[in-house]
């Protein structure tokens, strides 16, 4: 993970590419290619998108898009000097104690 | 990373939410948190949005949303069973090819 | 059509808000409401999703969603100063080339 | 407007596409759609996102895509019957109610 974020970081810098990382710039192409992996799924059944991995094109432009996704949000994230894995950690523990297990067990209510 | 891994999937366990997280809805709630992300962003000039993380308050409102977007984006690649980090490493290699640091420097220009 | 584009208009200047609906500001608002829409449909079923409209309160905020996106999508044709309608007819003659009938009948693949 | 919503009724039926247009997903295409949208504006500044219009090539991708998003978005709104301009006039006057002009001016807090 550290290892991605310089690798990322490393990539910005030898383009001359941190004037355009600003954190706008970064949360509009973090949707931008969320949008793409959206684009992956839309039109396939429900089945067909659970066993999407085991078409190799298919699997291979989603593991491209997931790939992308993670790219622009460690960038975000290093940008605004956030921990990717503690800032979803800490956001875990809040959830958990909204939905506690024993009350939130197979329902998708929102709270 | 392994460890967020195991706790998203331990915490979607126990409350029987596997049955919701398929690909195409987790791909629609990472949207949605992406959605959230974007809407800290909206109003702000560029300069508010560089000093976001000095604010307190709008600070941890997107800590938080960046914890969100990596909750999905953590359980969707679970799901899908792809190796997050290995997956950005990989088309990250394949950007640095597509974008030689020569070329590229300093221009957003598409390819 | 006209009128809500007026009225958008109206509603934005009453407001002083014109020096925030910039076309990077509206676009983020456009896609955070959007992902607000998701967020209606990411847990329901295919069946549930269908029949969203026939719950009074699900529908309400389906309905209220909705509407938040065409405001945002209004404003930003224009002060982009292009007309939607035209716009979607425009797009819509070219695809309608891009997949012939004949050829594109009961198909969702790409061209 | 109900021209275009018939002519994108017309198309999908031409082509066999109702299977594919269900609630969700529409919803993902959409979304997909502004994603390719914000694409167009995330490396720009402000000032060349204001001017974006007068150039005749990025402002035919941009007129484009909005077209895009306003076709999803109509064929979404038939298929829940909604009225889109219904929808958006509606939800004006609730956001005109809880921003009154003499208050929000100027300001984009929230509330």
């Amino acid at each position: 993970m550290d290892h991605l974020m310089r690798d990322v970081r490393a990539f910005a810098e030898a383009r001359d590419w941190q004037q355009f990382h600003t954190p706008k710039n970064l949360a509009m192409a973090l949707a931008g290619e969320v949008g793409e992996l959206l684009a992956e799924f839309q039109w396939l059944t429900p089945q067909q998108a659970a066993e999407v991995m085991s078409d190799p094109e298919a699997g291979a432009r989603v593991k491209a898009e997931i790939g992308d996704v993670m790219i622009y949000l460690t960038r975000l994230a290093d940008v605004l000097d956030i921990d990717l894995v503690e800032a979803a950690l800490t956001k875990l523990d809040e959830v958990a104690t909204r939905y506690p297990a024993a009350e939130a067990r197979g329902s998708a209510a929102k709270r």
